[in-house]
């Protein structure tokens, strides 16, 4: 056993409570090490009488390391624990305090959780795991109200340029929230809509007040009650890391320096303001001297901005936040951030822009989930560029549902593009099947998916303005085939509760190959996803019940079905001769299938 | 190279912050496995420019791995790092997504301390990294006013049982404060003195009252302004996990069950509250049915408990807490206790009763630090008791350095004993020789050490209540000799900051054996330690400049020296052959020696 590899530490990804009751206990191991792990575990006041063993199952896997996990519920809400790993004739004991060959006779040097605190179980909302978002940029989505169009707007679905205004409002989507809904959505996520002289509100003017390009706030409260009535929520987008060029303390402090009443608003490190060979004089938002970082260890500033953070969703009616550039920010602002949140709407979602591992963001004391970039670019590479093999990309998500708590897990914003990257169809080199299995694994995979606004009709877009065009209004000139498309795969996600929050297994990834199969299941029912993300038809021979805890189906149905010439709705049935499933796929083809 | 053994991820002891300029980077690798190791980091939005390779070192070793650290100082407090790994001919790097043999072209996949916030750097006061404790069980310290005396109390020096009094109290402890500075102590541990029906007061009645056995709050302000006075600090110790059963609260819900005004002060499973074969029907510390547990979510739990925080420290003037059972309360309390007591008091220590690994409680948010009883037992283990070599014992000790940050580990504290175990005179079987030796290693680790009363002058003690006998103050039966050493060694870690803040290397730690020597060094100053813990006398050879950044020195005086025939100041003089050290050390004996 090679006990180097051997990876379990308090906390975190590997010991954490998701209800006054269970705990998740988890531990890595070299990949095909260990045959068999079981923790020991029982309430440190009253061992004898509540010692078990609970066996542990692989749940993920990737090139190094297999991650193996089990719940415990202890009587008394309190638990001293340690593994016992098997290999053969070879059994190990670890313990904190290390490895012994031996079993302990004392639990003293026993992992322990002390007692299972409500305020630290790891939860997130539940309607965030069962959302499938649309990301909205208001400024390009629809004109509803052309009165509020900016000086020189121009036409719609021109080309769009950094300073470009194409009169975009919150007027406008109400319009729309038919689409949205017939689509299947039911969460909006908004870019930024506080004052801000840009298209983008990334370069927010003032906190507490809607840009009036946009709308008044009864356009938006009547837009948010609209969503409401429809189960629709909102999340909206803000930047709490630095503030734009016209916003009024910063204004001041450029004006009077070291006397402004703003000076410590900011991160300034030296008076007067300045700008010398690119370095400003005080902290930014990159060298960017117009996005000034906020002192966000300063009271007054977190007065401010902790209010904004309130009234939006406390008053105004929002359901969440999408935080910009978030890891730049202090953790005890967030920490004050979301209870300030949580207090004015305790199911509110609080999702981060982390472009990197974020377990220190998410241990249950600040954010929900953050933006899944990993899980982008995976898709990306093994669907759009088909750089990576079906074996690396299973690999990649495997690792990232290793790394944090399956409550966050479940409502990771898993997006496939943004405002901030290339269009997926652009990625893709315009290949729309490509496009719907990228989406198909966005709709079956765990985590809440968030489709970009017009990927649904075809839009295309390089990076940024490119990415932002104007949506498109007049269907002769929407794909209403991929439209169908999406409706279909976002039904599928509402329909089946185990594509949302079952379990997930990989049970085929080819290696060198791009076939793919996973399972998720959960007590209703259990569903197969299989794909081929290469350029020729494939075989895929899928073990359709390992692993499973109940799933013995020797008869499968075909709830969805794709490829080069795609029939969405199929009624086949696969018959699997002692659990093995032989499924033929098209070019880039999908199948979704049910255990019957 | 041993890739499973890798180990790097964010934040934590492995990538965190001790001031607004500097970021601490650690990685872990198999033992023996990996020769260099360099940093590749730089600013992300000026990577050209910023790019650098900082050179890691090893710092620690146990039995499976090494671990490394640099320091990075990056110029515009933002910090993109992979790392470089290399042995013989094979080079690896290493990014958050993993391995790759080929040097990396674009720096998207490293990992990110996105921003040094000041908010966030690790720092633990001064004060307490340079402090000597002397821990004071007050009822049994001294009675320096009889008219407190609780009714039945005993004789002086009887022999403790559970429900003992003795009358000592504060009064007692303020008229010995010449002995306590003349010990060279400058900070004292009490355990708790608020309002209680039993001697040792964790049980606390009002959590905002002296109890009137021990004195007036006039005393107590009194006492503490004389300990400052001398520049000797003050630690309280509190129960913030439970209360005792003459809480008012919990015996309203005790008299008034679901009616009570105070029922959601506690975690009640079901009314009214009683005990069902020994299981009581609301959450106690324990079993314990007089022990019940806070519900520290309520906001008038928090209320009272946090205006406690804040009281004795901003207006009685303490030091800083130590907090009992402090794992079993939620982060969430802890860390609003910390905004308090630092309001407070931004120098205030706070120490957490955690007996197991506390990485979650001392990320800078909650804790200064831990009371460090893997120290305890490892010094037992290896000094008092001879159950474990030289080697295991710098394994054990290297462990603990490498879980937390170093600002964190410079605050540990370091203790021998205390009123919950025997005391190490009783461990060590009466062997002064081996206490010496015990004392002589925590005087010269990193961390704050504390003394438990009594030990300096031989009282021994098995488990509680045995270990809370009365401190002995007829100099005739006080050891001397022992409260001599004492002095020697406290004023040696006094006198040299390199024993309290230098860094801390093991030179050699005999396998199978019982010899060890250690180096602590810092700009001022070298020492080594060198130390024998066998019944016979032992030759150690010490190459006394191996891995340091800056000593080559050839000859070296003998500060401190220690044995069976112990001669505690030594002014002899030892020269190195080539950076090569012999020194030989009596049974049980130890040297301090200083570079010259």
């Amino acid at each position: 056993m090679l006990l180097e590899a051997i990876e379990h530490r308090p906390k975190m990804n590997w010991a954490y409570t998701v209800d006054k009751e269970t705990i998740h206990l988890r531990i890595r191991t070299k990949k095909s090490d260990v045959e068999r792990i079981f923790v020991i575990g029982g309430d440190k006041y009253a061992w004898d009488r509540t010692k078990e063993e609970i066996p542990m199952r692989v749940f993920a896997s990737d090139e190094l390391f297999d991650y193996w996990e089990c719940e415990a519920k202890p009587p008394y809400r309190r638990l001293k624990y340690g593994f016992k790993l098997e290999s053969g004739s070879e059994t190990v004991w670890m313990n904190e305090d290390g490895f012994h060959h031996t079993e302990r006779t004392s639990s003293d040097d026993f992992y322990e959780i002390a007692y299972i605190n409500p305020e630290d179980i790891i939860k997130t909302p539940e309607w965030a795991k069962n959302a499938v978002f649309y990301q909205i940029f208001p400024e390009r989505f629809a004109n509803g109200d052309p009165s509020r169009d900016p000086e020189n707007v121009q036409p719609w679905g021109g080309k769009p340029e950094v300073d470009s205004f194409f009169g975009g409002d919150l007027e406008g989507v109400r319009q729309h929230l038919d689409y949205i809904a017939d689509l299947g959505i039911n969460a909006i996520y908004f870019t930024p809509i506080f004052e801000a002289p840009s298209n983008h509100k990334y370069d927010t003017q003032d906190y507490l007040k809607l840009d009036p390009h946009f709308g008044d706030i009864d356009t938006l409260k009547q837009l948010i009650e609209e969503c409401h009535g429809r189960g629709i929520r909102v999340l909206l987008d803000a930047v709490f890391n630095h503030s734009g060029k016209t916003f009024k303390p910063f204004v001041d402090v450029k004006e009077n320096g070291a006397d402004s009443a703003y000076a410590d608003w900011f991160h300034v490190r030296e008076f007067p303001i300045e700008v010398k060979d690119g370095i400003p004089s005080y902290e930014t938002f990159s060298f960017e001297p117009n996005m000034p970082k906020f002192n966000t260890g300063h009271p007054e500033v977190k007065k401010y901005l902790l209010e904004a953070a309130r009234y939006w969703i406390g008053e105004v009616g929002f359901d969440g936040w999408r935080l910009d550039v978030a890891d730049e920010v202090d953790h005890r602002f967030w920490r004050e951030f979301q209870t300030v949140v949580k207090e004015a709407n305790p199911e509110a979602y609080i999702v981060g822009e982390l472009w990197h591992e974020a377990t220190p963001w998410l241990q249950g004391d600040q954010f929900d989930s953050a933006m899944n970039y990993p899980f982008t670019y995976a898709v990306r590479d093994f669907v759009a560029l088909g750089k990576t093999d079906a074996r690396k990309f299973a690999y990649s998500l495997s690792k990232q549902l290793a790394r944090y708590p399956l409550p966050v897990s479940q409502a990771a914003f898993n997006l496939l593009d943004s405002h901030d990257t290339e269009r997926i169809l652009t990625v893709a080199g315009g290949d729309k099947n490509k496009l719907k299995l990228a989406v198909t694994i966005q709709m079956t995979y765990p985590g809440t998916p968030c489709v970009y606004y017009g990927d649904e009709i075809g839009i295309d877009g390089g990076a940024d303005p490119d990415c932002r065009k104007c949506m498109e209004w007049d269907e002769s000139k929407q794909d209403r085939d991929l439209h169908e498309f999406y409706k279909t795969a976002i039904g599928l996600r509402h329909e089946y509760a185990a594509l949302r929050t079952g379990r997930f297994d990989v049970l085929h990834a080819e290696e060198g190959g791009h076939t793919l199969a996973y399972r998720r299941e959960d007590e209703e029912s259990t569903l197969i996803v299989a794909l081929n993300a290469s350029d020729k038809p494939q075989t895929v021979e899928i073990d359709a019940n390992g692993g499973s805890e109940k799933t013995t189906a020797e008869a499968w149905s075909v709830l969805a079905a794709g490829g080069v010439k795609p029939s969405l709705k199929a009624e086949d049935r696969l018959d699997a001769k002692k659990g093995r499933l032989t499924v033929e796929l098209p070019a880039y083809g999908y199948a979704v299938l049910k255990a019957e």
